[in-house]
């Protein structure tokens, strides 16, 4: 129980809130900065100046200029090409990098296919290093990395970025973060983020979910994972490892789970048993255009398709309704591989959510496919690391740039 | 994205924060107050002489003086008789009220046995108001009451306190909180919760999970309710209707529910089913001496009443699995009956959370009965209608006190 904050405590969150402002919403003028946040515009004036002279933020004319008459307000934008985070995807599938600007935008991207089997982290890590180098290489010579972020399909540890376990992708106890930090040697830490939890952060604050507080992100890749937005946060639990919403058990004594239990929502929804339930041989083709196929083929008629994805939605609806039940969220969002497998079986899952839910509870909750494709975890890994720059620019700033290389504010 | 707040607001945050220290922690001196709070001493000083002038707060003499050598520091304490709250408890047996002392102390309570059967709003309304009337009239002359909160077995919608659903109380849409500020006609708002979210609320800030940020409260009454403790912070979704844990479907085409549904956590663990599995008939006597009884015979080895505890326990243990691999808590509390059926099947349960959640999920899971018993959800009635006054004191008082009758300090 805190006491309130200092003058100094209040200047840096004033900073953060401003950037992040910036960053989320895109270029604002002062005029409405001030409204935003509910400051007087001397303070504004006072802050742009102090992110200005940091290198994050810079004024200049809106691009939109010569509509309205009259002198059009400066507007404040991120210095997208001169500060930067690296953000990396591990899929089960695939693997991306991508530079990311302040203010959201993809400056540079990098991507591989990976193939499915045993897990070497040696490989993966030197994979994702190589895919830095490059996209380092293109930056410009005085531009910043503030913070490198990576999304995982495991369940990670908060407090140091262990991967606990990623029975997808045939992992546990993994040091990821101190292992890619060292071998990237740009001397920052890395963090790393379950990456549902990503796709989750990312569609809150970039896709279908702004604006709502209470959102429910389900991610298919090989198996399902979940990313709970409470409250306007990402739900974490003790540890981290909260969102496991694939081992929630809807059929007990049903199909066997890669966690070692039966019945969970991955064992039930997951790709295997959806391509198994369509009728294709075990050596097929698997993957993301498998499942897209299955549904192709569903919306052409075929019957083994139409009844694969029937069963499948049936037991995702079982898995949504309880969410419903537990979280009272605005919106459920369906991302990766869930994309197309709730559109193919959407009549499904509203069947189960008007049996299993209470009205109260159902009657505002909004179905949606993510904004973001494919891309949502990768953009996810990317949000968590300008997270640090985003709660105290100056300090962050001031720790990576030389002194005298970039101008900063002296602290007042 | 607001900015920080101005000095005024501080100086109220810092009010509410110092007064709910004393409120949840107790008496302390203003040393331990500054220390708690980061504050320095003389900021500690100017806080506690607003909180004393407006008869909040008092200093004394520590109560065990006399053991240290030296002059004892004063106590700050809480003004407990002459600043109450009152809280109701609406269950499906039992009527409660009390009034409660700011600092949690129990003043005055009533209590009356409640049958089952149709629910009679004007019945309830009536015996709570005939409750606090009798609880008002012993309060001293000059004594305030700050706050109304109740505990209702149904889903409530925050922004109004509207009932939706209670199917085991067998009510729907009821008006409850504008009905009884009326007939109280205290001139004050009645705040009404979830019966379980306010068990929750209490047994995580005075009960078993005090320090705990991450908990869930399963709460067992006739059905079951949950209640959410994330982030230190009561989870009530989008409209206040989270937690309805008892209607997450464990066993899909299960036992018929109340709420319309099958299989939900409620029909395979509420109380009809345990004493339908012992083998009472189904007029016996019901309520909590019934659910005991069951839980005794299975400790003196009656063979029916251990077949329940065991066919309801793995149920629970299913829904209670699920909970932990959703959310990662640090600990799960049994209140209510479930505190007695816990404590007759924890095997069970222990079992299924073996088997199915992930390691790292549940390595560090407390599984604890709820400390506050059966009334847990009445002292959560009183933490809620508390809550104004600790978020904003002076401006509650300021309303509630006629000019004259007790200082208050002018705003600065």
């Amino acid at each position: 129980m805190k006491g309130g904050p200092s003058q100094e405590e209040i200047r840096r969150h004033n900073l953060g809130t401003l950037l992040r402002h910036i960053h989320l919403r895109g270029p604002a003028s002062r005029a409405v900065l001030a409204e935003g946040m509910g400051l007087n515009r001397s303070t504004i004036l006072a802050l742009v100046a102090d992110l200005t002279a940091a290198g994050l933020v810079r004024e200049e004319l809106p691009r939109d200029t010569g509509r309205r008459a009259g002198r059009p307000s400066l507007v404040v934008r991120p210095e997208s090409t001169q500060v930067y985070a690296l953000a990396f995807d591990v899929g089960v599938d695939r693997l991306a990098a991508a530079r990311v600007g302040l203010g959201g935008v993809v400056l540079d991207r990098r991507e591989a296919a990976r193939p499915r089997g045993a897990f070497d982290p040696d490989e993966v890590v030197g994979a994702l290093v190589g895919f830095a180098r490059r996209l380092v290489r293109k930056a410009g010579r005085d531009s910043v990395c503030v913070g490198v972020g990576a999304a995982f399909p495991g369940t990670v540890r908060q407090s140091d970025g262990m991967v606990r376990f990623g029975p997808n992708i045939g992992v546990r106890d993994l040091e990821l973060a101190p292992v890619l930090a060292r071998r990237l040697g740009l001397g920052l830490p890395v963090a790393v983020g379950n990456d549902a939890n990503l796709g989750a952060l990312a569609e809150h604050e970039r896709g279908v979910g702004v604006g709502c507080a209470n959102l429910i992100y389900l991610h298919g890749d090989v198996g399902i994972g979940g990313g709970l937005i409470v409250g306007g946060r990402l739900l974490g639990g003790a540890e981290g490892y909260a969102g496991e919403i694939g081992h929630m058990v809807v059929n007990p004594g049903g199909r066997r789970c890669d966690c070692g239990s039966r019945g969970c929502l991955d064992a039930e929804v997951g790709e295997p048993t959806l391509l198994e339930y369509a009728g294709l041989p075990a050596d097929a083709q698997a993957g993301r255009d498998a499942v897209r196929a299955v549904v192709d083929a569903a919306d052409l008629g075929d019957a083994a398709a139409r009844g694969a994805l029937h069963r499948v939605g049936d037991w995702l609806g079982h898995g949504v309704a309880n969410l419903v039940n537990i979280f009272n969220p605005e919106m459920i969002v369906f991302g990766g591989t869930l994309r197309d497998i709730y559109l193919g079986s959407a009549a499904q899952v509203r069947s189960r959510l008007a049996v299993q839910t209470l009205a109260a509870s159902r009657e505002r909750v909004k179905l949606r496919t993510a904004d973001l494709g494919d891309d949502a975890t990768l953009f996810g890994a990317a949000e968590l690391a300008f997270a640090e720059v985003l709660a105290d620019p100056l300090e962050v700033l001031t720790r990576l740039r030389v002194p005298g290389e970039a101008p900063l504010p002296a602290p007042t």
